[in-house]
C-alpha cells in the first residue's frame, strides 16, 4: 500500500504526531507524510492515531493498494526538512 | 484524474494559495485540497501554481489517473471549515 497521511491538530499535539508519523513514513511536508507500508503496519499505525488523537485533531489518510496508480509532481524548492526537529 | 494537493508555504502567502486552489478543488485541511480534474484542468492549474509560488514554497500534488485506485480514511473530527475564512 502506497500512505499519503496528512493531518490538522492543535499545535501543543504536533511534536505527539511527527513522532508516531516519522516511524512509519517519510516526512515530505510541514504535516505531510507518505511511503509504502504493509497492510499489517497500515492497520497498527491507524490504531496508534487513534489512541493520541484528541477532539480537536484531524488526520486524513489517502491510501492506493497498487503504489504505480498514485503519481507525484511537486512545484517550488522541497523544504529544509531541519525545520521538523522536534524539540 | 483524483487530485490531492498540498502546500507547504510562508503564511503570508496562504491566502494566494487558498483562493486559486478553492477554484479548482475541496478545502479539507489546513493546506490540503482535494477534488476531480480534467487532465486539462489539472494543467491549468499547474501553470497557475507555477506563477505564484515563490522559492520558499512548495506545493505537492498527488494524483491518479483513476479515481477508484485512491482510498480515504479519516480518523478525529473532520475540520470546522469557517477557520478558513479568508480575510
Amino acid at each position: 500500500m502506497y500512505i499519503i497521511c496528512t493531518y490538522d491538530v492543535k499545535s501543543k499535539n504536533c511534536p505527539k504526531f511527527m513522532k508516531l508519523l516519522r516511524r512509519y513514513l517519510f516526512h515530505v511536508q510541514e504535516s505531510v507524510f507518505e511511503g509504502e507500508l504493509t497492510p499489517a503496519a497500515y492497520k497498527k499505525l491507524t490504531k496508534e492515531l487513534e489512541k493520541i488523537i484528541t477532539d480537536d485533531d484531524h488526520v486524513a489518510i489517502y491510501y492506493s493498494y497498487n503504489s504505480k496508480m498514485i503519481k507525484k509532481q511537486e512545484i517550488g524548492n522541497s523544504i529544509d526538512k531541519t525545520r521538523f526537529i522536534i524539540d
